[in-house]
């Protein structure tokens, strides 16, 4: 269960990633076009890979979330944030139409489309309470502190259950977002012709009939 | 205009389910899986004609909508719910990933998809204001009574009106959730080219002109 | 930077609009339904040019938006209104399934189904809150003079920004409504291949090296 | 494995079918072709059937396969035919747009678009060598006689393999012709995490160690 | 029923239209790119509205078909050639991947995945005979004359038969070809619930009760 | 420009690879299919790196090519035989449907379903005439030597060419593939917007305009 904080409490800065991007070593345009787009599509996989992973992601953010901070927490399975935490999707301000994630996971997050529209051309800060009432977060806490609490609090829930359930879970969500839903059925059929015979659900279906508590049963690591 | 009811007082018990997947009749894991897999479609497509059935499905739910029942719930058009109501995507307790319609529905139909993954990962309680604001529901009300006048209500309402209209209404809504936008509206097109021809729009154009109610018109069945 | 508003006070004229495809010229049924369709399908366009367009377009919306006013806001891209705003899905009435594009965008903008449904089922009447907790509009203001100040207030925000960059974002961001996140990405990679390398971008850099205000640097057209 | 004849040797009369479309019973426009359009979705099932089946289906052609008869072969598997053989889309010649399957599935079957276009916008006959040689048949027979000797060979044949196998590759063949073939690749992953263990995989495993043929394992039936 | 001939004789000269797009009237790349973008959208356009044209269009070929050429010739739907016609990917020689359709409609035309990505990497001529066996064209005729009447003379039988159905099969088959078979079904099914009633297709029945010819029916225009 | 042989001499020995797929080590029956579903992705992906390198592949094939023989030259994008080869999708026969990309890409490459279908269910050999008549390679050569000069010869050919346009030719043909060819053009126009302009096509067009050979131009590498 990843738990990705530093990285958030301000946007990695802007200005040292572009440097990279701005310096090409080729003369010739397309060239240089050739390049920029492998190094845009590797970076845009260092975020990806959290979707990828199997295992539930948990953004806990503090304070400022700016640019890729953004990009970052959006393609996270779950967003907590304290009282003072704003983000800024900030890249319009410099020229640049944002490319690591924003602008293909925030409008399936959130549920009010005019504001993702207004947050992408305006770059102006939304705070945490608009961030609740959108649906960016799902909770808000009053310090650091006891954000960090729930956040791990809630890490150690999941990891609590079974991990064929868990995982299975995310992977069809993540399937279901991006396909129709007779599509995601249909998928999600042919998953569980398999993952339904686990023995983690032997267990619960044990401790039901022998009345003792599903929080006792202990799953093995996957 | 379906209305569903004591389905959904509380889940259908887990475990009579489950009991028909857990006791497979064959020797090979292959085909015990294969079997499973038709099962699995076939429950599936016992939720799936909800939204197939053209005509609106309205649920009025009060106190406890848990497992299948968000399964249920959440394949049909309109949900409301009384105050006591409460939601619970109770499968992962027991060791499975749910697989009867909430990942592939719920994520469609409510704004905050970081609390559709809060749910699915730790089947919390989601209590009927959560329900609301996160957009679960469009509207509770104090009390069973109250919530079924207002469902019986919302049902004869709609009943009242152009079967031509509210059923190719549906039918386009459900369309578009699964293509894109111009795809969606090519078959809008294509749709209309036929059924702007229907008698009912000449009975609301002359009521129009002779000043009489909407209410009035009388359309046949469909 | 478009603004919409005149039209939006009162939907425009179903009847007006009704009797032009209600007076076939056509004996034979299938070539009146072929008429029709290329009618139907040139409307549609009038429509989805607003979201065809590469400049952000804002609507600014006071008093009741009925019909067809309800399918030109959801075209656009940011929603403002007046307290006293209501939206209407009106075409349920007349006996017709809306078909300008209410039924294919609306479902994307807000975060409610169950609601979406239920006023295109009913065509009641939505009051600017509720469209605000839905999400179909990001502000509301107290009176027309103050949403006309705060959506030109907008526009001219917008206006001041890269062009390479407010419109490259809303390329994307249509894009990705229609796509999968993994698709999206690689077109967005595909299309920064060449847009990170715009002078807008440099003249950005510069100005934080010289700690200028982002706010002096002029953009050329596009 | 089920092998389809009569019906082939001539085409379903367009006129009977026709009959039960041509007259309808209803008044209004709108409901009649609400109504039409249900009774084609019902016919296009009677086809389709033949594909959702997971066992492969051979059609066995003689003679002419006209109209109907075009759709149907083309939702076989495999198409063998006789000399004597020959094809015609024939319903653009009665005022017919055919609406059973063969728009839908010749394109995806033979590799000469060219082709397709012309003979479903001319109706003409197409003899079974260029059957042949455009793909749509894999083998032509000189006779009725030997046809349906090679076809019930063949379907000996198939049906003396493991089920497991020959049914999954049905399943995943269908599955790869309507989408990408990433998605199709991740899909085939999901189904053969179950079904590579198998226990007819297991006895082919130990005909080859013992070195005694593969024809003699005996599978279960599916 | 259009046919295109002066056109290819020889493909359009390259280097014509390459001198509009090599000579920018931008400073800033990302402008320039902004406008290329543009201008390729409008060439290709010039060439899908021959796809988007409801009636079908037969491009005879004889001589070199160069560059644009095959582009043009792709999009149309049905090819007819003399024996000295060859055809030729030509762009990849002067260091451009052709962008005006050839890429992505030829690999759906012809059925050898092979051939296509071969003549597409190494500018070889295809000579008609390969032409005709790959599936690129449906006939090929031994001189210029006798391909021309022909050309004509499809175009004339396809004149005589029912608009209705012949633009229904067209519309269909475009479609057809991008969707899934289940889609494209459920599309036909909702343009025939209309077209069926077509005055064409009782038109049809009569002849054939009275046992006069279909040939003598006549169709009012569409 | 890759050159794949010796790997098709003769097919990867399927018991070899079969025995790191049936030794599982993993008690519970989830975790082994999510195990197995791993390494089958793993197998997948080390085909499809093949279709994701953007420079051209060529599958020089002699003698059998069986099994995963069959998965790899798939994914290669030109296909030259010799004489003496012939193809086997070999997986039924072991009680397997084969799974590393057969079922995904041959239906694409060849232009007979019903051939696809045969070779799939059957294990059938198919000789290298009928490879090149269905369309699964694009020549056929007396023997192993003229087979391997050849195909060094194309090899040779193409790398003499702008690598900006070989790539980007690659690169678009793998696109349009799994997408419509609305789509596909769109993503031609943003990838050329940039790759117009590289130098490569202002050396042809001086080459053209000097009357030297186009083959003289050196391109810089990529």
């Amino acid at each position: 269960m990843a738990l990705i904080r530093g990285l958030l409490r301000r946007g990695i800065d802007l200005m040292d990633m572009a440097s990279e991007f701005l310096q090409p070593q080729e003369d010739d345009v397309a060239r240089i076009a050739w390049n920029l787009r492998k190094k845009i599509s590797e970076y845009q996989k260092s975020f990806s890979v959290i979707e990828k992973c199997t295992k539930p992601v948990i953004a806990a953010i503090h304070n400022g979330c700016i640019g890729v901070g953004v990009d970052l927490v959006t393609a996270c399975d779950i967003r907590y944030c304290s009282q003072d935490a704003y983000f800024q999707v900030k890249e319009v301000d410099v020229g640049l139409a944002t490319d690591m994630g924003t602008l293909q996971r925030l409008p399936n997050i959130i549920g009010n489309r005019s504001l993702v529209n207004e947050l992408a051309f305006t770059a102006r800060k939304m705070m945490s309470d608009e961030a609740l009432s959108s649906g960016l977060v799902s909770r808000v806490f009053p310090d650091k502190s006891s954000l960090l609490n729930a956040a791990f609090g809630l890490a150690t829930e999941i990891a609590s259950k079974s991990p064929i359930a868990v995982q299975g879970t995310k992977v069809n969500l993540v399937y279901s977002r991006d396909h129709s839903v007779q599509e995601s059925l249909d998928y999600m059929a042919t998953w569980n012709m398999r993952m339904l015979q686990t023995e983690d659900i032997m267990k619960s279906a044990q401790a039901v009939l022998q009345k003792t508590s599903l929080k006792d049963i202990t799953s093995s690591k996957l």
